[in-house]
């Protein structure tokens, strides 16, 4: 059974997240990079990082959780890094400041890194890695979270589905872009799963023992999202978590707080960013023949049978993206009434 | 049925390894460094990558596949970077001059990235990683490596099992260090289940045909290795060969060839390290306080049943150094054999 979508152009759909934060006191420049930050995920098929978080991102800025007037500060610095203080003011904000921080910097000495503390949820990770491809470099962005996964052996949440995305330029394809969290899987497949009475793969969730579990109930009923990979995602979560949070002076493990809840609280969250120049290594050209080359290799590689084509990561969402700039954003009735009474609640113009 | 291993300390096994290299023709300072990554993969317990491969490397040495008197030369270098072309010498010696090289430039501008083109085999990536370490910096090491996975989808060795590692300071406890391959699993897993006629997980090997296999027949007989944890290992992996081989100018993807074939021929593997300052960020000594509480809320996250202990990345590995210093390294009968017939062969004095 299909749900009756709407699909709403990427713009007005960008105008009317603006509309939204202005009238919360967000600047106006603020207000457009975060809701640029939400748009790019919708854009590129991302919809659980899209303007599904414009209600609780205007209830935190209500509450006080984010700071519409945050301060951001440099409070240490060297030619090739740099710390924020983000002031507890809106994730994409302090994000894409310390992105251009770390490009700038990187475009002198080659390689640098900006690391955020006091910060919120950013928002999806491409989009900060992929600034530094717009340059010709090669971008990083990571963020830890709320804590919804144990480590390997362990039943309570310490360490968040923490995620990286890294980017590449390439030549005449588009850019290769991970971008990934560290869980097994998303709740929503968990829920998924449970409305129709399924079993889930033994990977995906473990049970309020910690134990896993085939059972999407049992999952859902107080269990957690195991990490991706076994002990090998928890490693890769812990990494970032203490390149974000230990490194940075902000919160890890269980100091970070879910955006969801104490909306009046900081949530304590920490980011990291790199850029690195390609130049200093070949000319860029040359980097990106050889990007080619790499994809082709990939792409060209012989199929398992019922397999129509092989991917790079970023591929999807760049086909996704091409076509919803043209085609309009799908939004589905339980976000559309959301994003109505948001707006009515607001007193921005309707955008249905 | 346990096999009988005879036991040999650590000195004794790193000057057998010595001896051998100097009797090939290696440099005296370049055997040492060559032998220590050997031993140090055997006292940490990852026998893979210990002295059981001694003899494919003297067979590269006296083959000519690696050369006993290449020279290293930085072909490009700036203040947060180098690019070295190792001259088709052994892994271990670029990679220890390249780590060395990171280190230095990450003191002056806090964080810098050495590649390394034309190099062999390094052995165990977290060798190099924890030199960072002793200077209280976090250190990262990464190499590709002969195509033995594809690309999700795929049905061919596109990308290698290619590692990385990184490591960090902390302060009563030992420095946490990931060191992980992008595989599911290491082909002896699967060897084994074989011999016991066992089933294997339907993540870890393709069949010949590029798909998943529960049958470790039908792996070992023309399949692959699965990337870990689905399409986000074979992001990972791919994202290795770019920093590592495409972004250095050496060989990547199938243009890197396998330890083990072609002896006389260069194998095109490419390195990349890194390392960080901590203390443009915050004192070292606080951050060595924040890791101990980040490695306590790991370790004492409530235990699901049957889980005696939960560990963070490279303690077990630390407590198998400690006992195999103290105790020796354990070796097998069918070692044994190989290492006395190579000590004879090329004239070294007999270790046991």
């Amino acid at each position: 059974m299909s749900v009756s979508n709407t699909t709403v152009s990427s713009d007005a759909l960008l105008s009317f997240c603006v509309s939204c934060f202005l009238k919360l006191g967000v600047p106006a420049d603020h207000a457009v990079i975060t809701a640029e930050n939400l748009i790019f995920a919708n854009l590129r098929g991302v919809d659980s990082h899209g303007v599904i978080r414009l209600k609780i991102y205007t209830e935190r800025l209500e509450a006080g959780g984010f700071k519409a007037d945050a301060r951001r500060e440099i409070v240490s610095e060297g030619e090739g890094f740099a710390l924020m203080d983000a002031g507890h003011g809106i994730g994409q904000v302090a994000g894409m400041e310390a992105m251009k921080l770390a490009i700038a910097k990187a475009n002198r000495v080659g390689l640098a890194m900006v690391g955020v503390k006091n910060s919120n949820h950013f928002g999806a990770a491409g989009f900060y890695a992929l600034r530094a491809v717009e340059g010709g470099m090669i971008g990083m962005a990571a963020t830890n979270a709320g804590p919804t996964m144990a480590p390997t052996g362990g039943r309570e949440g310490r360490l968040g589905n923490n995620p990286i995305s890294i980017a590449i330029p390439a030549g005449k394809y588009p850019p290769v872009v991970l971008d990934m969290a560290t869980g097994a899987v998303a709740w929503g497949k968990i829920f998924v799963a449970q409305q129709e009475k399924k079993k889930i793969p033994a990977t995906w969730a473990l049970d309020r023992n910690g134990l896993p579990t085939d059972d999407p109930d049992a999952a859902a009923g107080g269990g957690l999202i195991q990490p991706f990979g076994g002990y090998k995602g928890y490693g890769l979560s812990l990494l970032i978590d203490i390149l974000t949070g230990v490194l940075t002076g902000g919160g890890f493990s269980t100091h970070v707080k879910t955006l969801y809840q104490n909306l009046q609280s900081p949530s304590h969250v920490a980011h990291t960013f790199a850029a690195l120049r390609i130049d200093g290594f070949m000319p860029l050209g040359e980097f990106r023949r050889r990007m080619d080359e790499m994809i082709e290799l990939m792409q060209q590689c012989p199929a398992a049978p019922g397999v129509d084509r092989i991917y790079v990561p970023g591929e999807i969402e760049h086909e996704t993206e091409q076509r919803r700039r043209s085609e309009g954003i799908p939004i589905n009735p339980t976000l559309k009434e959301e994003l109505s009474a948001l707006g009515a609640k607001l007193g921005v113009q309707p955008l249905f």
